[in-house]
């Protein structure tokens, strides 16, 4: 086997054997490959190795043959079976020395404990020469190391929202700093609600065969986004490149795009009512809350969200949102006069501009022939607007998926009307 | 770098661009992980490749030096960019031959049609002494090949739908006869609430030192998971190992623990009050409806959830929970006296057996110095229960953290209390 001296790119390396029993999905893999295409970082290689010394240290030294740069998840916890450090600077016979900030940082979160507990202690331990990679949520730093010419590595804790964090806060910008290729590799995303994949990949298939920029869709649940990646040598030469595909994909797909890169539905539902001065309230049954958590995911979301009532029993729906007794006996809870009479007591009990109501058959249990899983009904009230919309997903789909639709087609909706009375 | 020739175990390879893209989770290995556990395969590494012919060929020779079975996942499609089975012969210098059964077995899959498209000829050509591995779903067989002693690849198409079902029907058998060690590796995964993953280290240290079982703590957002891990002939026997170390956790550990497995605080909070038959309404100020989320995720939640209302701005927690002005304005919507009327008064409006309420700051502005970002109010409230619970999280968690913390922290304070009655 010959073995080339290619040198060049990323790979990622998530380390813990509960990948390899199955016990959990490389969630942290995708995250980073995504978060890398999106910086313009040429990636070409994911492995996944045990909580044993022997085969990291294999992995560490083959990864230092073949790459620029090994990002690890995982293995920097307080237990004996957190090895990755250690196992780092056995692989490059190097010794770990304490560093003080680190030190410092833990007795902080440990909320002023006097002695530290060995195992945190461990955790302070990084090369001399490493770039501590700050945990602003956890006790386990990560580092940046280079144990050699043109190869470093970047390690994280296996906790994605510590990963996520540290990865925002210190390693992006680091990378992006430490592009090699000097080339900016910039990348836009458009997304989409509304189209399915294969309709917008008819729409805009000319735009795929693009060089640069480049044109990939992905859809995820309810959504399509479409990539446009342009190399160029400065940022903005990257952003007149991207500019006019961008242009050509609002023309064709106009009102369907909803947002852009970190966008959210309810990011831009918040930001239009915010615009409008106008307030939502919610009454939601299938969904469970679950829009509400959409819009208060999203920081001062309380400037236009007021609050909604999660109906989950017919006796809320008649004594809290003052559902007709009969409408309830005669339609059933899963029909358009029912949301419509939740969505408009919901308006005038929260004296709110906008109400929408949610109501379905989320499964695995519950469904009939004439209303089966799958089967949700929305209603958006507003002081001039009534608009009922009944959907149908499917019974082949989990109760999950049905839930996370109904909330997407509700604020997609919501933003559709919003963007017409503008 | 030395190298072992350790010929020994599977390893899994996913072959395919949108994994390095991070378009899509790599759910086949976490899929096939699991399976190879199930049937006692020890399984050391796992790796993703691109479309890449020469990087394929790399790591497929890369493999065959160190492990005894290759199980590859995607690239066996009609595409150009489906390059699995042709690099495989070409790492081998084997040259592909039509398989007639395989050609029949397209044909009949589409549909009778006299002359089979270029495209899928392509998928009926395996090396001469591959075993063919029938898909019954899809027009992409897989094969079963030892190219060298010792050493044998395992192809499976990445729809996974159609990998399990080749797995189950014929890969899974032919494991199981040829394996060479015999034994079943079972885990059982123990969760845990309320307890640092160091004080948890500390408190079970000598266990981690197990070999048969293992045991393994990781953490997560608010939760620790122990995993204990056994080898043995049989799964019963498998389970008769790990039976005395989970007694002992839960000895040691005791009401922390929440659950097993695939259980989670929503799942039990929602088992507990149904063998009660008792039920729960919620009110939620900065959780903003991911309680209710929570435990609406559940099948069958609404035996016990009736519903909740998420009162975001103090009006509607004065018009709709009836908190009186005086208390907010007293005491600020963030106090142990507003989240005590709110869950007393929604434990009313529901008629509900409990009810808990949640008011905090979960930032990023809104803190002050007497109530950081981070400050949580927590009340539980039963027909013959009054619980006040203050949390700080912390002002360095971002608002994401401070919200699931949150959510886990009622959850389990409420299973604690429907324990302790019960």
């Amino acid at each position: 086997m010959t073995k080339k001296n290619r040198n060049q790119g990323v790979e990622i390396l998530a380390i813990g054997t509960e990948l390899l029993l199955g016990n959990i999905l490389n969630s942290n893999a995708k995250w980073l490959a995504e978060q890398l295409a999106l910086i313009g970082f040429p990636h070409y290689r994911q492995s996944v190795i045990g909580d044993n010394s022997e085969r990291l240290e294999e992995i560490i030294l083959e990864a230092s043959q073949r790459s620029q740069i090994l990002i690890t998840t995982g293995g920097l916890g307080p237990t004996p079976d957190d090895l990755t450090t250690e196992t780092i600077a056995h692989a490059f016979q190097t010794s770990l020395v304490p560093h003080k900030a680190i030190l410092e940082d833990i007795k902080d979160k440990l909320h002023g404990l006097k002695t530290l507990p060995k195992c945190n202690l461990k955790q302070s331990l990084l090369p001399k020469e490493a770039t501590v990679l700050p945990n602003p949520l956890g006790t386990a730093p990560g580092m940046i190391w280079s144990p050699k010419d043109n190869f470093t590595i970047i390690t994280f804790p296996g906790v994605p929202s510590e990963m996520k964090k540290m990865w925002e806060e210190t390693a992006k910008p680091w990378l992006i700093a430490n592009n090699p290729s000097k080339k900016t590799i910039k990348s836009k995303t458009i997304k989409i609600a509304g189209i399915t994949e294969s309709a917008l990949t008819e729409q805009i298939s000319d735009l795929l065969k693009n060089e640069n920029p480049t044109v990939a869709p992905y859809a995820s649940l309810g959504e399509v986004k479409v990539r446009i990646t342009a190399q160029a040598e400065t940022a903005q030469e990257a952003n007149r490149i991207i500019s006019p595909v961008e242009t050509e994909l609002g023309k064709r797909i106009g009102l369907s795009i909803f947002g852009r890169d970190e966008e959210t539905l309810a990011s831009i539902v918040i930001d239009l009512l915010r615009k409008k001065r106008e307030t939502i309230s919610l009454a939601e049954s299938c969904t469970g809350g679950q829009i509400a958590s959409a819009l208060t995911s999203i920081p001062g979301s309380s400037d236009v969200f007021l609050g909604g009532i999660v109906a989950y029993s017919n006796s809320i729906k008649q004594n809290i949102l003052k559902v007709p007794f009969n409408l309830l006996e005669k339609n059933g809870a899963v029909s358009s006069a029912v949301v419509k009479s939740m969505a408009n007591n919901t308006l005038q009990l929260f004296n709110s501009d906008w109400s929408i109501a949610v109501s379905g058959i989320a499964g695995p249990s519950g469904g009939s022939k004439s209303k089966p899983v799958g089967l949700v009904e929305i209603f958006i009230a507003g002081k001039n607007t009534q608009e009922s919309i009944q959907e149908n997903f499917g019974l082949h789909r989990g109760r999950d998926s049905i839930q996370k639709l109904s909330v997407v087609r509700a604020l997609d909706r919501l933003r559709l009307f919003l963007l017409m009375q503008s």
